[in-house]
């Protein structure tokens, strides 16, 4: 999906929310567990809950793996499941991957054809040869890690390299490499306040916002300093929408969720 | 496997040698094309060739994800036909992985449980809890991404944070997380004259070596800079060893070439 289509589907739906789907078998509803794939069977009753709220959907991949091969197709029935019944919605397979070379390329040809993913989060310590090969496949993404949700982003992120914090330094030079419409970058909610800069630099990039919600990020503090003239925002929920209840009335409860969070999203887009 | 037993092999066999298996279906003999699953046929050919002239196998997980399903159940069977027929070999899912919190362990669980590798590498960029959930596993590791072979090493593992390299900040803090019995660091060949200070930094803990032979690297450079009173080694060859020959004497110019780095080696190994 490209940049201009992206952002229609944002202002039609007043939203720009990003659902993540990371499925744990121990969460979800035990009415699930009987059936043959429960994973994917989850997975669409929540996908068809919530797609009327959100504009873009990221499973984790590392939910997917830890199930080994049937977690895998899982991940692939889910992605091939969106793409059939709500091919108007963006998909992120949240994978991390770092490589460089033909090997990053491998991965880039596995989740953007493959999965079908429209985009792959991508690790940017092994520098532009393991960023680069993202790039070059149209109307695909790379999405950037930059400043992370977690407490360890303080480990190495907040740390000065070249007069500016690493994060700062990762941006500004990924933005070198990629543009406005095949690179993102993940800013976390969590550190709201530092998102200002980082528009700054990168007026027109978007960014995969995950901390909202149960990481305590505030989605007004995201739209205050991460906004632009596109919104510009993909901001994630996962868990507070899709275990908002684990009974016979969790579709229900995340469609409640997905749809509080969109109608506080919608004040945002013009 | 824990440190003590891979020392031992490592003496028993005079070798420090990781055979890299990255499969490339387009690489390897005709042959193999024509076989149910050509990956894990050739692996078989290339690991028997090769099991007596090194300690440890590394495959890329990239090369197997390519491939889809079919990719991931080549990278079981792989690791399978290793550990029940060469059970005193260390396995390496070259992987990469770098998430937080759960998200980690499920990682971690995925190759140290399921798909039975000893060790996995990590990407440090998230911080401590993205590294942290690796190392609660007994006789697993997590092998953390230091310094890189490739170029790219240069955008922001080589640039300055608290005075120092990031790569050495790195290393310094992951080694604090972590100990010599649960975490090696990926110390590219490319860059052997860096390995000295890094060798003074963490003295006990081993280096997985990438980049020696395609990639330049020298094998009398690093261990120079990178022996250790242990060893402390792990020098990977991937290419050079599995696409010795795409003819019907593949599996001999694999083992000729997998005996010369290892008789190369011998003369280290006290």
């Amino acid at each position: 999906m490209n940049r201009k289509k992206l952002i229609e589907e944002i202002k039609k739906k007043k939203s720009f929310l990003c659902v993540g789907l990371d499925p744990d078998v121990e969460k979800m509803p035990k009415q699930f567990l009987d059936e043959e794939d429960p994973i994917f069977e989850f997975n669409m009753a929540i996908i068809d809950a919530t797609a009327d709220y959100c504009v873009a959907y990221k499973p984790n991949a590392a939910f997917y793996e830890a199930y080994g091969l049937t977690g895998m197709e899982s991940l692939e029935k889910t992605i091939r499941y969106i793409k059939a019944n709500y091919p108007d919605h963006f998909v992120i397979a949240d994978a991390k991957r770092g490589d460089i070379g033909n090997t990053a390329e491998r991965y880039a040809k596995a989740f953007f054809y493959r999965l079908n993913a429209d985009a792959i989060t991508v690790a940017p310590y092994m520098g532009s040869d393991s960023v680069k090969p993202f790039l070059g496949f149209e109307n695909k993404w790379a999405i950037v890690l930059g400043l992370t949700s977690n407490e360890g982003a303080a480990d190495f992120q907040l740390k000065a390299i070249d007069h500016e914090p690493l994060f700062m330094n990762v941006i500004r030079k990924c933005a070198d490499w990629g543009t406005p419409e095949n690179m993102m970058f993940v800013v976390g909610a969590t550190k709201a306040e530092m998102m200002g800069p980082i528009r700054k630099l990168v007026p027109d990039h978007f960014f995969l916002v995950p901390g909202v919600g149960t990481q305590g990020g505030s989605l007004e503090e995201v739209c205050k300093y991460g906004l632009n003239k596109d919104i510009g925002l993909l901001v994630n929920a996962s868990r507070n929408i899709i275990y908002a209840s684990n009974g016979d009335d969790f579709a229900e409860k995340a469609a409640a969720e997905a749809k509080k969070l969109s109608s506080q999203m919608s004040m945002y887009v013009k």
